[in-house]
């Protein structure tokens, strides 16, 4: 919906990052697609950008709770629970100007506090709070894996495991 | 550090609508932080961006943990514990390039998570995770409130509060 490209790879990569299996881009953006895959190709896992021109269909075909994270919706607190335990929870985040519709089409909408702030902020905390902060396991098909360090990195790489 | 603007803004608004009381931002970008203030004169609180030119003072001289996000550090459930409770708190998060100096001179190097992911996204977590996320309560000095709905969007306007 008219997203600047900087910020549309943050929110991928936080998706990714927090356990998200795939993120549906509305208007598709291929060089997006293909940095993210790069990301993918050297660090594992399967998360994949998907593009789509209609996030209606997304939306209304989706099998699970539809989740609109908007500073003007219902309190994060108040929904969690509602979410917890669900396998398939889709959430939407739209540009600077998001169709009313989506407010009807939504199961919920959600605020992660009722200021404005970032949408990568709260693609960030949902997931967290729904599955936790990843430890340093390596993805599967990862080359390159993050030993934690008190102080400085370190990197460890190998051959891609199937 | 070389920042992107749209990224850096997004920053700014993280902190503020997570709690922090305000962000120093090297090198200085006072388009930005007169953005950040005009949110403020709306919405309200008494966030700031303080501009500075040398951040290795700001990290010295700070009274308490100074935090440095990063991909390579602990995991963040092994530092989390020792945060909590902790009256001042800075949070460190680089550009593009970090001075390997920074992994030194921080008291923690934590990882939200050990994936490549956005500072953004690593801000809002640990302070989400150390405050919670803020309720629909008018912040101080606030012109707007937001009146949180199942659908749709209402913000209740009225004379800055003193």
């Amino acid at each position: 919906m008219g997203r600047d490209p900087r910020l549309t790879t943050h929110l991928a990569l936080t998706a990714r990052a927090f356990g998200a299996e795939r993120m549906f881009l509305h208007p598709p953006d291929p060089d997006l697609s293909s940095r993210i895959d790069a990301v993918g190709r050297g660090w594992g896992g399967g998360f994949r950008v998907v593009p789509t021109d209609d996030w209606r269909k997304v939306v209304r075909t989706f099998k699970g709770p539809v989740v609109h994270l908007t500073m003007y919706g219902l309190p994060f607190a108040r929904v969690l629970s509602r979410l917890r335990g669900r396998r398939r929870i889709l959430l939407v985040v739209g540009g600077a100007k998001v169709p009313s519709e989506l407010y009807r089409l939504a199961t919920f909408n959600v605020a992660v506090g009722h200021q404005p702030h970032s949408e990568v902020a709260a693609v960030a905390v949902t997931l967290e709070r729904l599955r936790g902060v990843p430890g340093p396991r390596a993805l599967r098909g990862a080359r390159r894996v993050i030993v934690p360090q008190a102080r400085g990195k370190r990197v460890r790489t190998r051959r891609a495991l199937r």
